[in-house]
């Protein structure tokens, strides 16, 4: 085909900065682009393929005519616009929370349950970065060896809360080397030179949502509703990139050199383990990479049958832009 | 008593300096002071009680007379002067891992094992600072409910590298922030808006000593030869205070507000657990701190019975100094 018309809602973003490379780094067949902002950054012009393309504002008719809508612009704005999207023709990738756990909504990690579009019914989810992340690890061990039981600890960078969270750590940081205090404005806390277990608010059990995201959607990308993941999530002072300490238990044995083959062999990973030579993944040289980075494979000593290891991706390329548009390609 | 003759092996580094803070504010007992370090740091003069003591060069003879000695200059000078310090009749409260695997060396934190210390035979060994925070909040849980198994993953700071490695990480986020890139030289990769699982030498399992030592200083000081500890340790681009996500299979069960209130009433521990107001331990708060913050206690997802918690504890106050002190005290 010539291509379809695509719309962008949340362009200015973060992620709808990455959209856009993606689409034009793979080479999507776009016929036609509209980028849908709040009308506050309206009248913007941001480059695609060589062009200036106007942001305009998001209304209900910004749809007509659209054949693959990408929403990131959070959870109210896709609540409030996905359906008129779907109603108008448009096939939604939706980056948002808002329907992840829905029943008739698939929600896909392309290398993982890339058969789980066919069942689509207009919306798309894309999962969160997080686990985006941790499934692409996980996915080749449960089909090698079964999955018991998943703790993990999260490090996550401050760009996982918009770009102005950022902006907040590098003006906090200048701010702390000058022996100055700023105010904490978008995240909860100062982040320079200092973390805080706080992402997304906290549930009644203790537990954040995005601790528990990490839960409910691996549980529903992996087709394991009993499958128990102990996760804590921490924002650190990193801007791009999150990291993650996994430790399983299995249910068939699995020797690390042999875990180290299946990583090294599954799509979207790249094994970086090579600890005597320092390498091993870190947010530095994953930042703007496609590919999940896992290393420091090892036994685990919590389990008689498990690993331990640790993750580094890109979470507003494959845990996010990358895996919406790899979604938009299944169609 | 009129108090002892105190020397401080390694008075110039990061440990020596809070090591000097905490004698004075807990008025620990010293008749005379000995400060030793290098020959390069010789000569220098550092504040106590308002004196200005002389930093001497260490050697063979420095021990005359010396009641109480405090090593905290790494493990090759242990290795070396401690059994010096022993033979002219010193306690020595040895701060590296040099001795504290030997089973006639006591591994003590007060709170938990005091008793340890009456089988001493000259050397008592101040355990790793990551130990020092996890077991606090580790023994009154074993005590309560049994401890079955530990998954923990860590956010050290650059001060548990030594003070260069701050000033190499204030260096390397000005660089940054400028858009420069300062290459790292004390720690191994850059620090600055990045994080690296890679804390002292990596073992033939995969394992870091770092990891290791959980593993091993925690069994000895608990008394538990078998538990199984899976520890995942991360240098974190934050300048004082470790930070430790911990994830507990107990024995019997206990709901997280039994768990709250057992930490409250433990020594040692300051329960922080209200996210609601967003209260929970953090690395900037907890700096220069004698408590050990534990906060985030909710039932674990992992296991039928168990708990998984955060703790932030100031590594180089009650992760070294204070509880080398502290076992002073109990000489």
């Amino acid at each position: 085909m010539s291509g379809g018309h695509v719309a962008i809602v949340g362009a200015t973003g973060a992620v709808g900065h990455d959209l856009l490379h993606v689409l034009a780094a793979r080479d999507f067949p776009v016929r036609s682009l509209r980028l849908l902002a709040s009308p506050r950054s309206a009248g913007q012009r941001l480059p695609f393929r060589g062009e200036q393309v106007l942001v305009e504002a998001l209304d209900e008719g910004s749809f007509r005519g659209v054949d693959v809508a990408f929403f990131s612009a959070g959870g109210d704005i896709s609540r409030r616009f996905v359906p008129i999207a779907v109603d108008a023709g448009a096939a939604v990738v939706d980056n948002s929370s808002a329907f992840r756990l829905q029943a008739d909504v698939p929600l896909v990690v392309p290398e993982v349950n890339a058969i789980a579009v066919e069942l689509h019914r207009g919306i798309l989810a894309n999962p969160n970065c997080s686990t985006i992340l941790l499934v692409l690890t996980l996915a080749p061990l449960q089909r090698v060896a079964g999955l018991r039981t998943v703790v993990v600890a999260t490090y996550q960078a401050a760009s996982g809360a918009g770009q102005q969270a950022v902006e907040e750590l590098r003006a906090g940081t200048a701010a702390a080397l000058a022996g100055e205090e700023l105010p904490a404005r978008v995240l909860p806390h100062r982040l320079a030179f200092n973390l805080f277990p706080h992402i997304d608010v906290f549930e009644a059990d203790g537990y954040t949502k995005e601790e528990s995201k990490l839960l409910l959607e691996t549980r529903k990308i992996l087709g394991l509703p009993e499958l128990p993941v102990d996760a804590t999530c921490v924002r650190v002072p990193v801007e791009r990139c999150h990291s993650e300490a996994v430790t399983v238990q299995l249910q068939r044995p699995l020797s690390p050199q042999q875990a180290r083959e299946l990583f090294a062999a599954s799509p979207g990973l790249e094994l970086v383990d090579d600890p005597a030579h320092r390498r091993y993944p870190m947010p530095l040289p994953m930042s703007g990479r496609d590919a999940v980075a896992v290393g420091r494979v090892r036994a685990a000593r919590a389990f008689d049958t498990g690993l331990s290891y640790w993750l580094c991706g890109d979470q507003l390329r494959k845990g996010a832009a990358l895996n919406a548009v790899q979604i938009a390609e299944l169609l």
